[in-house]
């Protein structure tokens, strides 16, 4: 199955976003009378038949599958500090929102190396692993933000650091009842400063270890991300 | 903490492997006197101090700091239908070791669009990532085979293949009890054939599921791996 995306999708005719078109049209090949189906990143499944093509425009009949009130049971944002090359950081995208994950939250720490991001560039990749996941929302990427700003957990949220110390040492995972909306927090490749992590605790985030071996920054993200995913199955 | 390899190291006088001395002593700018931290990928961790040093030479006086037994409670082989992007392939061994794995197993499989691999090349990217995650052990990878040929669970092995259909639809590692050796079978890009599916069936192995989203081949093996070292933290 091939999904496409058009975040401006409407029943009836509609003539789709020219990136997703010429995909549609010079790539599949498609033509009238060939069905696509689609989705919106906000919830919303459809499909469309092909009317008309031109080399970059397809008009499609559109009619909606269903519309799913949200992605999951609970609320998914990860705060991360962004790995320096870009190379981890675009896998920590595709990977996260395969796993599953509503917002990600990039931050910058005392240890963060980067400290700029390329919003367009990324959310390509997000759009991409959404629609190969198979999935109708779009993971949001919101603003580098300083840890500071951002940490602040919703009332029920739960808020959890990959930090151990020398009187935690238990599983992160632990902490995380089923079905609760969840913060989690994951350093850069240098980690978190005590006083961050002690910043982070007095926000009532729990800490907790990963397991024996040291993971990098974007492994511990999609770990954690997929001990949630498997918890809320 | 720095980790280095050497898989012929030996307690006393020993002259470090060249390419580990290079990074020593040009990189890190170590000197006489000077401690590393050492692993032989056999369980062996060791601690050297630089006796003398030449541009590509590091002379150690070494000593055992501790022999570990095995690396885990139970063996872990991941059976895999190679990806066809090398970054994929490249980075899926990487994660993998970081997680927990004892033995990749390269598979041919109908589907499979790889048939040929670069094994020294891969067995650098295992070394490093097992160096960067701190452990003793180095995953063995195995020579591509055909699936059939490799399917075969030991006495008391537990086989877990990643596949659904009508009548299956719980989570895989539900099948997976703590602490027991297991064999994971992941397909290329193109999934399994229904007769490849069967055939591990035949062979003993569970199916069922990681999720509601379609995940790419990578991201299945490596998602599968962490649920078994949650499972057995």
């Amino acid at each position: 199955m091939q999904l496409f995306y058009d975040p401006n999708i409407q029943v009836g005719s509609h003539e789709l976003l020219e990136s997703e078109a010429r995909h549609v049209v010079q790539v599949l090949r498609k033509r009238e009378g060939d069905f696509i189906d689609l989705v919106d990143g906000k919830g919303g499944w459809y499909r469309g038949e092909i009317i008309a093509t031109g080399k970059k425009q397809c008009l499609l009949d559109v009619s909606l599958l269903r519309q799913e009130e949200k992605r999951a049971d609970c609320q998914v944002t990860l705060l991360f500090g962004p790995p320096k090359t870009s190379d981890r950081l675009e896998w920590l995208l595709e990977k996260a929102t395969e796993i599953g994950v509503d917002r990600f939250q990039p931050i910058i720490t005392e240890h963060s190396e980067r400290r700029k991001l390329r919003p367009e560039r990324l959310t390509k990749i997000i759009e991409s692993a959404m629609k190969q996941s198979l999935q109708a929302w779009l993971p949001r990427l919101l603003p580098l933000e300083k840890m500071e700003q951002v940490i602040g957990l919703e009332q029920n949220e739960i808020g959890l650091m990959a930090w151990i110390d020398d009187t935690v040492n238990e599983p992160l995972i632990h902490h995380y009842p089923a079905k609760r909306d969840v913060r989690i927090l994951i350093g850069p490749e240098g980690g978190f400063s005590n006083v961050e992590a002690m910043l982070a605790k007095s926000n009532g985030y729990h800490w907790g270890s990963l397991g024996a071996n040291r993971l990098r920054a974007e492994t511990a993200a999609i770990v954690m991300l997929r001990d949630i995913a498997l918890k809320n199955q």
